[in-house]
């Protein structure tokens, strides 16, 4: 049997999504169970993806199958297309798997032409409408079909406007509107040289290839790159009978919600226009009235509303975004989709509808759609304020989250105005490690340089704090202290507004709102953790952000790093004095000195963390990371840790190297340096015993040797820690329970995983430095080239922000599998920056992990998007 | 069963190797024959594993069948260990599977005490012989087991012959070797505190465990290091009973090699000296006489000799290396082993014995090791005179060869001397890309720093030319022109010798050798040829390598880089412009000057390589590479191309990038700039068509994309280099066959090869970016943690030299794999450094690539290695 092509609505079901689009599943589903729909058929996404496949043309044996439909419809309706007795129009719409709200083109009114007008005239005995229609037809096919501006239609309308003194469309007479078309078929044949097509088949058949012609416009490419909607999917087009909402008093059409979608409230939210067609409501030219209203002007319309809308929404389950249409009287139903809501409405009406009976926990945690819980974890402007706010220049949404404060140029200034009591936001060129401080000190950080993944970026989202990143209209001058945007200058102290979700920057003092975490959204978060598979721990290596993290539910620590406490002012002398060490006996007297360091860090975080686990991975970054690379500070560097400046600058030369990220560094420093490795194990135990006789908790730690690629190399690098983990316990008296593991972020790691787990206890996916070796892309490099990679269509998202399943994807599933096979018991978590991804999330739960770990502010997300996972996995 | 750890020499077969390694192998190889060889028994491998994985204790249950061995061999012998009345004495031996000749102990005489001494000079009626014996023995078991320095026993020995007068050690009567005996015995006991051991028992536990102990000395750690030999093989121990060369003139010890080691020549060759132990032949203290003369004073034994020479040569199908003694007039085969031997005798001998029917031609091409014959292939010195060359310093044995000339210290003005007839040696503290002229006419490169990957070891040895890179001894002051070596000032025009071989640098002239490439050489290589798989193409990037290539057997180029070329003097401020060009059209406008160029690089490739194929890749390093990166330079370049400096500066600040490695490179420059690889296209196309038209030769150019991750990249930059293909083709009125394939150099192409091959004609795999992203490793950085790892028995072979077949393998053999899963005749690559290495090649056999392609100069090697491979795998 051959592939069936054309579905008409009672044929299709709203399980046919992929199929027909979601308007035209919906359409047919309404049809299914009983609701006044006007009749009509769909043509499948499957013609649209073979249009683009046989050079845009529509296959003859698909036009076969829309003929056929179209007598049924005729013969359904008693209409006929082009008949002048009783002719059928159609409008034309597109459709897609995934709602894409007003990218696509809508042709109404097809059908008209110089006879079917007049046969229009005659029926509704309206002259003014039909003519008015036809007008509106002709230039709707015309922009949308024929490619010909609007606005030159526009100009020949409100020309006779004009010269008739009307002020009002509706004023325009039958006469005025027939010179009006014949106008507009003078002006198509100017522009294409052909006549405008009179004959409503052909009027059909390019109305359906215009809508597959507009799956590929350019704002429909951008929403979808914007949205991650796959190219490929294709839109269906739906060709269905006309009603008329124009048609007098007695008409109208509206759009409405079973619930609000801007709180939830359980009550209709929706707007009507009396005598209008849809597109009048959507363009916003006149203003509805509240659907309440309905009520009192069509009484019985109303009612049949509320029972279609409360049937609708029973059968869908879900809150209904429907539009609709009264001809004369009589309600049709034109589309029903589950409607778009904030964040905080859907968590209201997803708590709700298990309060009414109507979903279960699993189905209500999966109407939230994770990246938009977002929006309730952090500060957002104050809707109000922001209306008067000016916009000055928009960067990066590094990090989510609306601040304000007085701008600050260097960490160390920022900082003492905090501690002044000031509100601030740090602004600077870029951040670097050194800048700390002043990060954590400020409400909010501006970057004019770096990407999603700069240092920045990084640490402002790990630490949940605002962020634009990388606005390249803002020209910082850090030595003078100011910022320049579009030729105005702000000073030191100025006050700035920064919106970190969409990545704008505000003049002055825009208010806040902090986020509220109880109540339904509480409740909501309760039922993820009871359905979710996969625990969710954080990123953290302070007490503070530990602190933040379990307070949002997170279960331990998954990557806690330890090369941001060695940039600590008090240390950094000490962490450098060790690099420059000529002797293992100076090396060993720096590590001394950083010991009690390391060990009241750790302390801090078993004191927060208790006996939830915490993974503390030993030290990664290559040593030339900790030393200054200008000559100029060579020199101070030089005179202030009593180092010969020729000394120092020849380790500086030393150390450089060409491709550090494929360097020095992680474990291959302790293969060097032994130990480095050695400290930070004592320090690691000696923190976990104080802390457990202090406290009386069962202590476990987790500690993870990084970079590693051979069996022999976390072999060797694993001896050296356990002999000094043995140690301490052995001169302390005391045995606790620890596990050595290892980050798996090295393809090589990845492919040999199963000769790996024979030394690790635990894996850890470090998908940062796997995406970059996976696909050779430098993390601090690839910014430029990937612009060029999305805007090319060759990547559909950026493999930094969600795991590229494909690719890095098969390493970790490769990992995973080979890892158990050779340890069953081997506990598997994810500790990349992905780990905050709900696509990613989605992935490891399917390829079987324990864990994913994510910065303090994405962990409701994550528990979310888990539990998510679950269900839908299930 | 339990296992068995012991085996009597009649137990066992030269199969058995692994298991009772070499010489005991041979040992029970040459008693199944029949040959007169003492008798005894060996410890197996497996024992020596056990004695390390045990902390270094031999277990009781195999000293239980040792003991049930001895007694067996005493029963045979008729002789029993510590008896009085006829004393076993017997030598205890190391023999691992794999020879180490002279690396391991080894005891003689073991079973000698102050009674079974006189035992000994009772049944031989000669106590001078029985005393010295026993001297021997105990400073040989003082040295070996006990560890006390073998000098100190020497100076008790010196002291008494000066003591006495004596000049010669056979002057040494009886009586002054008991005075002796008892000095080494108070010797020893103030050395270690204990008595030395009388009980032969316990002498023999000691000497095994000290065999096993010797496998990890110091010298045997290094001697598997340099020869590849795994460290978990282990050396069995062989006891054997003891027959004595030195019991006077009708005795005697010899070594004999069946044929020539050194020529190959059919004619025994080896020594023989009276009355002596196999230690003095080895050590050379006498002098001994030639073999031959053995026919003169042991006619009897000459011809048992010769005949059981004959025999093991015929049994064993290889020349022998052997050892035997004569003792009292009757010959005992101590050893048999297939001999060492050079390159030259390596390739007669296997050609004689084809030609004796000795072989076939399969194994013949086994006798040849592939590393060994590069020796064939370069320049040597003559060997006489090196004897008289001073040493001046030792670097990296970058690339093979002997050169000798005077040396310059930049690349113009070496290449000036060139012309003036000069033989050059170029002297660099490292080279870059524009030195590739002086080192095109230098006969040789010295350089102080980089590594064996270093740009000088890189080029040279794709261009077979002798280099020695990182010689750290060397200073080289290259504006003034100077090399210093341990205080020795060299001056341009100063002779010096390099040896790339060995990575020796010699003072003044040493006169080299040119190598024979035909006779027998050519006849095992067309043997080779007959029997490999695998095809052998080169890398090559112009007329002159290729042409080499060909002369050494190469099938076509499977790597042409065209980077090289745009370094060319006349061509770098094109690319230049090209690079700083602020439009399309200014970039067109520089390509458009480049075509003609890159036209005519390649129709002299073409020109020489006929019909054989060309895979030609396109741009392939980041464009910062072509600009200069100091201020000064960046300034000097500025007035050269007439671009304003700061333009310059900011374009090379703009392109500098943190992992070069990982960043904006290879056809990642082609998404952003399609018009470079357009304009390359067109070159390629341009010249097969004229080169066609010209010679009449079918020319299908093999197009490379390099740099690889995705299916999508790739079809967008296939999509840009067919059209412009296709154009080329369609303007000149001639159609030509091509193909478009890719590198397959990152993880990800690797991984998701099923979806490349979609797109690719054929795979080329680049071995050396893959193993850097799929180890982490930067081979620009690695140079000094890969040395820690090799140091800490991390790595056994540098991955950059032999592929890492566990992890990249596992890619290359996925990769593989899926490609031709969607592309059944997908053709197969490799173009790495690694496709001229012996076991990589095996390796490519293994996982069915089409070719390898290497060097000119390892062409030879490939084709013998890719024989061995298809004889190994059959």
């Amino acid at each position: 049997m051959s592939k069936k092509f054309v579905f008409a609505f009672e044929e299709g079901s709203k399980d046919q999504r992929d199929l027909l689009g979601g308007k035209g599943a919906n359409l047919a589903e309404m049809t299914k169970i009983g609701l006044p729909v006007p009749q009509g058929f769909t043509i499948t996404t499957e013609v649209c993806t073979r249009y683009y496949e046989e050079g845009q043309k529509i296959g003859e044996d698909v036009m076969e199958e829309v003929k056929v439909k179209l007598a049924e419809l005729e013969a359904k309706t008693e209409k006929k297309l082009g008949d002048t007795e009783n002719p059928l129009l159609v409008s034309v719409r597109s459709g897609a798997p995934i709602s894409m709200p007003g990218m696509m083109d809508t042709i109404l009114n097809l059908g008209l032409n110089d006879d079917t007008v007049k046969s229009m005239a005659r029926l509704t005995n309206n002259e003014r409408f039909a003519y008015d229609s036809y007008r509106r037809f002709i230039q709707m096919f015309s922009d949308v079909v024929l490619e010909i501006s609007k606005s030159k239609f526009d100009a020949i309308f409100d020309g006779k406007k004009e010269e008739k003194g009307y002020e009002f469309d509706y004023q325009l007479q039958p006469e005025d509107l027939k010179v009006i078309i014949e106008e507009y078929k003078k002006l198509v044949k100017a522009e294409i040289g052909k006549d405008f097509p009179l004959d409503p088949k052909v009027q059909l058949e390019m109305a359906i290839e215009a809508v597959f012609r507009s799956w590929n416009n350019d704002r429909a490419i951008l929403y979808r790159k914007l949205n991650g909607i796959a190219d490929s999917l294709g839109t269906a087009v739906n060709v269905q009978s006309m009603v008329f909402g124009n048609m007098g008093d007695t008409s109208g059409t509206g759009v409405a919600f079973t619930r609000s979608p801007v709180n939830g409230e359980n009550k209709i939210f929706g707007e009507f226009l009396v005598n209008a067609q849809g597109e009048d409501v959507v363009a916003g030219i006149r203003t509805p009235q509240p659907i309440d209203e309905l009520a009192q002007s069509f009484p019985e319309v109303y009612k049949d509303f509320m029972r279609i809308s409360e049937t609708l929404e029973k059968h869908y389950k879900d809150m209904q975004d429907m539009e609709f249409t009264v001809e004369r009287g009589k309600l049709y139903m034109l589309q029903t989709r589950n409607g778009k809501r904030t964040a905080a409405a859907a968590v209201k009406i997803a708590v709700d509808m298990v309060n009414e009976g109507l979903i279960d926990q699993k189905t209500a945690v999966t109407r939230l759609e994770p990246s938009q819980i977002d929006q309730l974890l952090h500060p957002t402007f104050d809707q109000e304020g922001l209306k008067s706010a000016k916009k000055l220049a928009t960067g990066l949404p590094a990090s989510p989250g609306a601040a304000c404060g007085k701008i600050y140029f260097h960490a160390e200034e920022a900082a003492a105005a905090v501690e002044n009591g000031e509100k601030v936001l740090l602004v600077r060129a870029e951040t670097s490690p050194e800048d700390l401080a002043g990060m954590v000190a400020a409400e909010g950080i501006l970057t004019a340089r770096g990407g999603m993944t700069s240092h920045a970026a990084v640490v402002a989202r790990g630490m949940g704090k605002c962020c634009v990143a990388g606005c390249s209209a803002a020209l910082v001058d850090e030595e003078k202290k100011t910022l320049t945007i579009d030729g105005i200058t702000y000073k030191e102290g100025d006050y700035l507004s920064l919106d970190g979700t969409s990545g704008t920057v505000y003049e002055g003092r825009v208010s806040t709102i902090e986020p509220e975490l109880s109540g339904d959204f509480g409740t909501i978060m309760k039922w993820a953790d009871e359905i979710r598979k996969l625990k969710v721990r954080t990123n953290a290596d302070n007490p503070r952000d530990a602190a933040v993290a379990v307070k949002f539910g997170a279960e331990g620590i998954g990557l806690c790093r330890t090369e941001h406490m060695f940039f600590d002012e008090e240390r950094i002398p000490a962490v450098r004095r060790m690099i420059v060490a000529d002797t293992l006996e100076e090396r060993l007297e720096a590590l001394k000195s950083l010991l009690p360091f390391q060990k009241e860090d750790f302390k801090g975080i078993y004191r927060t963390m208790g006996e939830l686990p915490v993974t503390i991975r030993l030290l990664d970054p290559p040593l030339h990371e900790f030393l200054p690379q200008t000559d100029e500070d060579i020199r101070t560097l030089s005179a202030q840790i009593n180092v010969p400046y020729e000394k120092l600058a020849a380790k500086v030369s030393e150390l450089h190297e060409l491709n550090p990220m494929l360097g020095h560094r992680g474990c291959r420093l302790a293969v060097t340096y032994p130990e480095i490795y050695e400290m930070q194990a004592e320090a690691i135990m000696q923190a976990a015993i104080e802390v457990s006789r202090e406290t009386g908790k069962k202590i476990e730690p987790e500690i993870m040797i990084p970079l590693v690629g051979m069996k022999d190399e976390l072999a060797y690098v694993k001896k050296v820690v356990v002999a000094r983990v043995e140690d301490v316990m052995k001169k302390e008296g005391m045995n606790l329970p620890y596990k050595v593991g290892t980050m798996i972020e090295i393809p090589r790691a990845a492919l040999t995983a199963d000769e790996i787990a024979e030394e690790a206890e635990f894996f850890s996916f470090g998908t940062n430095d796997l995406t970059q070796m996976t696909f050779g892309f430098s993390r601090d490099d690839a910014g430029k080239f990937i612009k060029e990679y999305l805007n090319k269509k060759i990547f559909e998202v950026d493999p930094f922000q969600s795991l590229d399943q494909t690719g890095v994807g098969k390493l970790v599933e490769m990992a995973a599998k080979l890892g158990r096979q050779t340890r069953p018991q081997l506990k598997l978590g994810i500790c990349g920056e992905h780990g905050g991804d709900p696509a990613t999330i989605d992935f490891c739960h399917r390829v079987g992990l324990d864990y994913v770990s994510c910065s303090p502010f994405r962990v409701p997300i994550a528990r979310l998007a888990a539990a998510q996972a679950a269900v839908k996995n299930a």
